[in-house]
């Protein structure tokens, strides 16, 4: 039995493969764009057996295909656009129809094929104005008012999510990603189609550093909910793999304190990169690398520990030391490739 | 300067029509229906214009056309589907592309046509699990938990309008309505292509008494935060003219105990309609007038009287007594007509 993972070829859903065919499952990846290369590659060398199939999301008869294509037993739905201001103001109806619409055709498109159990990706984000309040995010009790248009489309695919599984007796949970921290991010804005709008610090300041130069920081550094990527894709297989779920929304995160991580991780860098140093913007001067938000409050982790075992990385030296390898090895092709 | 009510053939916004014609304004009716003959007589002894503009509300050649018809100040945005169950289970995705995609298509035809304000209409439905807790609905402080497919497109059209008011600088002011009783209403599944899957209380009693018969009522009577009619269409008006609103949701209800009130409705009633009777089931007897719902805590509705001036009618006895006269004079014809 294969496991289904939408968006495959995307930031979250490389993760999730990863995950995957580390355990030695059988994969099918869909996504409109091909698998990059240079995690192909790196794919090749794990247990698990990765397959793709190409499609629009939104291609009913495509998607059918994909779940046709192994016998599949979940499916683990990542593909979603990932807006900032500029494309919510100039194009804002496909960040719905990709975001809800397509979670609703996952949904139709399992019942259909008798898919055992789907898990879809929400967001942190969904949180929206509580994470400027202090105290934990709670899935059940912190009141859920997300602002953007994309917390908002996620926090609607999860409402449609779980009314259309309560009215067709199909089993679902949903994940409230923390912001990924690791391997295989890139800068959207800077591919042609690309869906995500964000480029987060610490892959800036790798690309930066795989290039070499000097890298110039924000004075005050904003901290997010950050998780380690491959901590997510992990994370997603376990509630994909769990044999019961006791409840709809999971947490997934590190849900630590992140208080100096980046100028940590710069540091990481310059050991492991001698052609790249780093310091922070003098009065008046532009930073070279960006925030995308002022600083957030962490979710609560502990509902999807007690209910699938799984925990994410929690030692930022550890953190650091694995997606430093990982930068070294994959990432000097990783921001070089045009795929 | 006119004002546009999309859905101007529906529930809402014939009540709507009929608000700013009785205060004298110019009206363009948008909608893929006609509007009905029925109410179109009785619009006609009123002061104001009212014209319709045919057209779905997702064809945006058709809506631009229809702001264009008369210089449009203000448009009252009603056009909905009102989901329930079945529709839910059988046909999910029109619901977002409607009350979502459908908004975000009139935030977009507004802002290029310069249009003043726009009044989006939501629901008290919004609030969802929040509803069947003690306490009254305010629109910052109650969290706001959808449960159903529509009451969560509903709440998605709220954030997504908040959202882009504030990216293109448009004014949006958005309105929870209370569960209307009162004229222009039909038993929507009744209809081809209707689009509203309740049929209250109220109006069931009121159809059956013109034609004279027995209802049976359930043993128990579950209230709503109902409200008249004709004040949500005064209520949208007032928030559509105000010369400044300070917030951008307001609830629409009338927030008043309706205790009792579907059997008063019937005493009314039958003092108007000799050929009409009414008891309570027996014990294992089905009841011939349905509710569609679990009692509902009330909205706070005083936002909108702060703001507008504007407060919906408290007394029962002048709503029924409203209701009532219009029953006598257009309830046969209403709801023999087959258009």
């Amino acid at each position: 039995m294969a496991v289904l993972v939408t968006g495959g070829s995307g930031y979250v859903g490389l993760n999730v493969v990863q995950a995957l065919a580390a355990a030695g499952r059988e994969v099918v990846s869909f996504d409109r764009l091909p698998q990059p290369a240079v995690a192909a590659q790196a794919f090749a060398s794990l247990p698990g057996r990765v397959e793709q199939v190409r499609g629009e999301l939104r291609d009913r008869d495509a998607l059918a295909r994909a779940i046709a294509h192994r016998p599949c037993e979940a499916i683990i739905h990542t593909a979603a656009i990932t807006s900032g201001p500029a494309r919510e103001a100039t194009d804002p109806c496909p960040v719905f129809e990709v975001n809800v619409l397509g979670t609703i055709g996952v949904l139709e498109a399992a019942r259909d094929a008798g898919v055992r159990r789907v898990v879809i990706t929400s967001s942190g984000a969904a949180y929206g104005e509580s994470l400027y309040r202090p105290g934990l995010m709670r899935e059940d009790d912190t009141p859920v008012l997300p602002t953007t248009l994309y917390a908002t489309s996620k926090y609607t695919a999860e409402r449609a999510a779980r009314r259309l599984a309560e009215l067709w007796s199909l089993e679902v949970a949903c994940a409230r990603l923390g912001t990924l921290v690791g391997p295989w991010e890139r800068d959207g804005s800077a591919h042609a189609g690309g869906v995500r709008d964000n480029f987060g610090p610490h892959s800036q300041l790798a690309a930066l550093a795989v290039r070499g130069g000097e890298a110039v920081l924000p004075v005050a550094e904003s901290t997010r909910d950050w998780v380690y990527a491959p901590d997510v894709g992990r994370g997603l297989v376990a509630l994909a793999e769990a044999p019961a779920l006791g409840h709809f929304a999971y947490n997934l995160s590190a849900g630590i304190d992140w208080t100096g991580d980046v100028a940590a991780w710069c540091d990481e860098l310059a050991r492991r990169f001698p052609r790249f140093s780093w310091r922070h913007a003098r009065d008046g001067e532009s930073p070279t690398v960006h925030y995308t938000d002022r600083a957030r409050s962490n979710m609560d982790v502990s509902r999807l520990e007690q209910d699938t075992g799984f925990r994410a990385l929690r030692e930022r030296p550890a953190i650091h030391a694995a997606f430093g390898e990982w930068v070294e090895w994959h990432g000097a092709a990783w921001w070089a490739a045009a795929d």
